[in-house]
């Protein structure tokens, strides 16, 4: 298999062709964080860096058809979305009176996944997606009516810069998701030191983002309300977290 | 009541007066991480800041007096002792097939208590203690045959430097700990990075220490051992952390 991702998603491929006994390629732009690439290739995959995400892909495309791989996409794709959905299934079940959850938004296959989950199962629960002001796909999509793709991104959260909406997950957001809010990187930040100061858990950024919309008082939540928010993602070296960490930042 | 501590018990006292209804003062080294000093207010409790470890035993003698105050040890009680005994109860209720357990030692509150609990459950368990090389009491004390006191401390893991060993924490680390280790700060921080970048677990350099004598190969542990390692402290803010784990570190 193939497939292509600055995110976890990466592992995730990775880790699961190393359980099935397949082989697995994962190309990722040069601005993947090291700790991913390194624990990717822990993980038994092939990791090929190269150029921006949008030069990512082409190289992507490339090897899929050089090399007659079969093409995992990282969110557009009806399995991957099912798969995002049992962590929606899993949060209803262990928490059965759950009032809302909130979950980073990339290209839109966890949030999809988990809406879709979410409201089918419990559908007084809200579900509200949040998006790094500087990679604000599914927001800017959804104000246009149709899925769009975006020249840049600039965010510290690397792993919800996906450039684009996928196609499915545009759908399933407009139908599934009841709010959509953008974080600023230092609401982000605020949030990361929250979870390591008072929860004593590493975050990436992106794992972040839910939590900084809710901690910036962005999100339409009554007082008392059950909210859960999903934190996807620790994929952060020491190092890294210590210049995000600085005082002066 | 009034107790002292540079360490967790601090926030463990005034934690329990506040469930309890009753007020608490805590006296400090002035060397206290301002972390452990702020979660220790953020419970409710007086807390005094004094000079070194040895000038804020004699002040809280003086609090003690003067107020009429009821003295929490911070390790060498029984009741202390026993209330860590419950931490060696729940591990061998949830890992009943153990065959190791691995804790810091400060004054040796929490390894006698465990290793009491874990000897008495799970006889075949062996249990070990560790310490830094700049806050030895307890080798040091099992060298000489009877608890001794340092002159100075010098360890990153301020919640190990308790200058003194117990003497009823010393009696039971005689007789159910199979034995004492010493970690270099160094070996401390890796384990710290480790627990970051691995488990996405925040440890403060007390909690890493069991974890970096593991690590750092110096148990005597079969292969295939199912240990026990107690991360016993995760007050280290963000700002701190951030100087610890600079990659130049």
């Amino acid at each position: 298999v193939i497939s292509i991702s600055a995110g976890n998603h990466a592992q995730g491929v990775a880790f699961a062709a190393r359980v099935l006994g397949i082989r697995a390629t994962v190309v990722m732009p040069q601005t993947a964080s090291p700790t991913k690439v390194e624990a990717t290739r822990d993980y038994g995959a092939e990791v090929i860096l190269h150029g921006d995400v949008a030069a990512a892909f082409q190289k992507l495309r490339q090897l899929e058809k050089e090399r007659s791989l079969h093409f995992v996409h990282p969110f557009d794709d009806p399995k991957v979305v099912s798969g995002q959905a049992t962590l929606g299934m899993e949060l209803v079940e262990d928490l059965p009176d759950l009032d809302a959850v909130v979950a980073g938004i990339g290209g839109g296959g966890l949030i999809s996944g988990v809406a879709w989950a979410v409201k089918e199962l419990r559908p007084v629960a809200r579900v509200f997606g949040v998006e790094p002001e500087g990679a604000d796909t599914m927001f800017r999509s959804r104000k246009e009516g149709k899925p769009v793709h975006l020249e840049h991104t600039n965010t510290i959260a690397d792993g919800l810069a996906a450039p684009f909406a996928g196609e499915l997950n545009y759908r399933l957001v407009e139908r599934y998701v009841d709010g959509l809010y953008r974080v600023s990187d230092d609401e982000i930040l605020a949030a990361m030191k929250l979870l390591l100061e008072r929860c004593k858990t590493v975050a990436e950024a992106a794992g972040a983002a839910g939590l900084a919309a809710l901690v910036a008082g962005k999100l339409p939540l009554p007082p008392g309300s059950r909210v859960c928010c999903v934190i996807s993602g620790g994929n952060v070296g020491a190092g890294q977290l210590a210049s995000l960490l600085r005082p002066s930042a």
